[in-house]
């Protein structure tokens, strides 16, 4: 069984302007790659040109490979208490499957997002995969438990509701605490078509149970973590 | 509201044999992109290096870019009943983002895959994302449902427990209907760590019920499609 503790996170010597440059650099490659694996979907080109790029992904590949780490890209933080997730599959800004999600934190405690799903998302025809729906709603339920990361939180358990079809395009996120009591938070959350002409009317519904594990609860850790998705 | 009729899937003029051999000249670049997205998380270049490999990232979407389709990829099927959804976000063997899972159908009408999930799917520090969980095992639900492609369902409601962390890795995932009554079907699944050392005891237990939408209840297409994830 795997386990996850503090020492699940690495206190990094790399200062916030350092990390800010570095997500900047790796962020510009990582949106090449989005529009790269979108267009590789769509493509109708010849066997030959289809060759000629995979010689170009290879040399890209070996050049990035040089140097590079045996394993993930995990959560660290440095002493100004700056974190960053760049691995992460749906706000890794150095993952090209994660949209990225961007997160904003509403005056009334929501927590919204409003981002696009291009064809690399798709599961009905035109459509959104309803499990990639319930991939952004549950990083985005994690973050609203964590209370703009004033706590530590896992999944326990999440129910989708599947409503409608989620078109392929333009989406919008919410979602809300609707309980609190200890290790326990229960959030409420939707997302819906944010295309011209929608209604807003929500295509999945989720609600969520997360938990503050033990470990978290009677040593936190003095970094802005939050969820644990 | 976007709606899924059974106009959303277009009968191909390709024959099985074309579209294999699509497959396999699409899938390759797609597992090419796949490591090349790894990597792009993984790596520690400089500047420079990471500029030169942007090059090429955008060299080869020029080149793929040169025809392509403007949309979706959409779920074909010909006239020999087999069909494709080559930009699925979990099967999908043209999407780099999707491992891509393959299903396997037992004996004894369960459904399972084994595959590797690496570090473009990390949530929680070297472990699978919730979300990611939810996404896989959605899909493998829907097609468990779909009884060997015998009707075509939709995501009623999807309920997932998550029990331990999933560590990056080898992974198996398995469901199994455990009712139908009418248009509506209910399937249990699973997914466990599959590494060396593991006990194969669960970290996600899902549980959903699946819907047969009435349109194909009442007109099913006469095609070898099954789950609309």
């Amino acid at each position: 069984m795997s386990t996850l503790s503090s020492d699940s996170f690495s206190l990094s010597p790399l200062s916030t302007a350092e990390v800010e440059a570095s997500e900047h650099v790796h962020g510009a490659l990582a949106a090449d790659l989005r529009r790269l694996v979108d267009v590789a979907i769509r493509t109708d080109v010849d066997e030959e040109r289809v060759a000629r790029a995979r010689a170009l992904v290879r040399e890209a590949e070996l050049l990035l490979a040089e140097e590079a780490a045996s394993g993930p890209a995990g959560i660290h933080f440095n002493a100004e208490g700056r974190s960053w997730n760049w691995g992460n599959a749906v706000v890794g800004v150095r993952n090209a499957m994660a949209p990225p999600v961007v997160l904003n934190w509403g005056e009334d405690d929501t927590v919204w997002s409003a981002f696009d799903l291009g064809v690399a998302y798709e599961g009905p025809p035109g459509c959104v995969h309803g499990g990639v729906s319930a991939l952004m709603l549950d990083h985005l339920m994690g973050e609203t438990a964590s209370a703009r990361h004033t706590r530590m939180t896992v999944t326990g358990t999440l129910t989708l509701r599947y409503v409608q079809p989620l078109p392929l395009g333009p989406v919008r996120m919410e979602g809300r605490i609707t309980s609190v009591e200890g290790r326990k938070v229960v959030v409420d959350a939707h997302i819906a078509a944010a295309g011209e002409g929608s209604d807003g009317s929500p295509a999945v519904q989720a609600h969520g149970l997360f938990i503050v594990p033990r470990w978290a609860h009677e040593n936190p850790v003095e970094a802005d973590i939050g969820s644990l998705d």
